[in-house]
């Protein structure tokens, strides 16, 4: 029950796509996490995905349309909505997602989410 | 389903201490709010509270504790710990909670939480 610095942790990883946990939010993991490149599609049925750009830009895809998300704003993808993040540039993001919840939606190609 | 900016929303504010709806996350309110002064202390008993500082510092006081929380720095309450958030100058804070949690713990006492 300390602060949890975001920048201090993301400094901590050098990889793109690897969300690691640094905080539990009743049932939801914390994360933090570096995009560049593109994400798969993917949707997960069960539940919503948070997003919060801390650094950088990234792009939301939705089936038919895309969003620029930029530093101080946050994208909320409801259950069931097919999305791929993307960034051209490394972007830094707050991720929050329900524990277990694979990132990719599919258990088989899910990250670990390590904790920090 | 668009980007949220939390500058923008947070500009629409002029009272303290009183939470505004963003998004949705799940059965969650995001939400912005801005700190100045004191908050009573108080708890939830059912569940864990969010906070993340957007702009400036605040400080978390917690029964024989207080923690200095800056500027892109999370701070989890665990559910059933007594708990009170102070600011000395205005800081802008999200702030995520289950919808119908009252924030002062006391439905009597809770503010509206408004959409934004």
């Amino acid at each position: 029950m300390t602060p949890i610095n975001l920048a201090e942790k993301l400094s901590q990883i050098s990889t793109h796509w690897d969300p690691h946990v640094v905080a539990d939010y009743n049932d939801n993991d914390i994360m933090v996490v570096k995009f560049q490149g593109e994400f798969p599609y993917h949707l997960h049925e069960d539940t919503d995905d948070f997003f919060l750009v801390l650094k950088g830009e990234m792009t939301m895809d939705l089936e038919g349309a895309s969003y620029p998300v930029k530093e101080g704003e946050v994208f909320i993808v409801p259950k069931g909505v097919t999305h791929r993040p993307r960034a051209e540039f490394e972007c830094e993001v707050l991720l929050i997602e329900p524990k277990g919840v694979p990132n990719t939606g599919d258990i088989a190609t899910a990250a670990a989410k390590p904790r920090l």
